[in-house]
């Protein structure tokens, strides 16, 4: 049995722009229930204030310290190298990073930039990477499920500019061990003693039992017929409420 | 001695909007001294025809007829095998593949679309992917070196969209084995006895070689310095003109 858990957010308590049935409940009843537990997202159009916000708006009661999110992962990442970033990312937390940049940039960090993924930036990137700037992903995730139907996210993005440039990037959020063992290290538990719940076969639930954590596949969010044979030796439950009923 | 040669356009000839030093020139011996030749273009923002408009303005009087390019060899392709194409490909030649849609797409073609590559365009596509659509690439360049600088080419989205959707891309233009071979058809040659010369040490120049080619790398164009180690077995000039006098 578990003693911690890290839960992915979206796909996982909500999708789009709307919570997923029963979610609101599970978080209630895992909050009332006490189980040592973190948020754990490579969401990155939003820092944890950011989210914690989002999710008050769907009903989610979570504060900010309760989420490890790829976002502030990744700030505290280039400000501990003291790198001078050309963020390409989502307008919302493009002015985070822009604070940090001093002169020519020397490092490319991608998050989830959206609609921000143009020629002409995505261009911009490459030609910095191939001018010695470092690449950073916050993420290396092939889509999500958007409130229009799946969406590519950052992987596919980080993959053309590797192809391009020939610099192979540095992962900060999910499936980067480092990730998961940070959050580990936040709930103050080893590895093994803590469950990642996600909606992503590979990034959260492959990429989390290769972290020497237990994984749990939920059949939400941007989940398909078949993607269990990803994570072979994961769990897998239909929902967020009946992951959590496993472990009660 | 080579029979026969294989001449990359962009790069060679020319780069951005204008005709590289001494192209014209070399051009206009090769022809005066009939060596078989044929220009093989991975260039997809143009068709034949309007290649050799352009190249005509640039000051080289260079008939359709011999240029093989990978724009009508993919519509050669689609058109084969009865395809309804969703081409995420540049406007000058987006007509010509929207011409054999009908309903559903069943295939995305993927040319250099340019400012094109923008998010929803790449989303689209995705979808179709994971709809069921196959993924036709008209080459699979790294990048290209036009009028202010380098640039990403195709192979970067077709890595992205293979990355976000698991389907292999099919490449039609350079480093397609057939589509060197196709060249040597029309020269009527053997492979082994026509050379292929080129800006693009992995697409024009180590893929020549793989297909029985001879290879030569020119250092114009993309060209950077250490790009020789990217095809050790071919031979390497400074520019049309020098590698002409090779084979002369």
């Amino acid at each position: 049995m578990p003693r911690g858990l890290l839960i992915d957010l979206s796909g996982v308590l909500y999708a789009g722009d709307a919570a997923l049935p029963g979610a609101r409940e599970a978080v209630a009843d895992l909050q009332a229930q006490g189980l040592p537990h973190l948020f754990l997202t490579n969401t990155t159009r939003q820092d944890s204030a950011q989210l914690a916000a989002v999710l008050a708006g769907l009903g989610f009661a979570i504060a900010p310290e309760h989420i490890l999110g790829a976002v502030d992962a990744t700030l505290a990442h280039v400000r501990q190298r003291g790198l001078s970033p050309y963020p390409l990312v989502h307008p919302a937390v493009r002015a985070a990073f822009a604070a940090l940049a001093r002169g020519t940039p020397d490092a490319v960090v991608l998050g989830d930039a959206g609609e921000g993924f143009d020629y002409a930036s995505l261009n911009h990137a490459f030609r910095l990477l191939m001018d010695g700037a470092e690449l950073i992903a916050m993420g290396d995730n092939r889509y999500f499920r958007g409130a229009d139907g799946l969406s590519l996210d950052i992987g596919p993005f980080k993959a053309a500019l590797e192809f391009a440039s020939g610099v192979k990037a540095t992962v900060i959020g999910k499936p980067a061990p480092g990730f998961f063992l940070a959050g580990c290290r936040r709930l103050g538990l080893p590895p093994e003693a803590v469950l990642m719940i996600g909606d992503d076969a590979e990034a959260d639930v492959a990429a989390a039992l290769a972290a020497g954590l237990q994984g749990c596949l939920v059949c939400t969010g941007k989940y398909r017929l078949g993607d269990e044979a990803r994570c072979p030796k994961a769990a897998v439950c239909r929902d967020l409420a009946t992951a959590l009923a496993t472990v009660r």
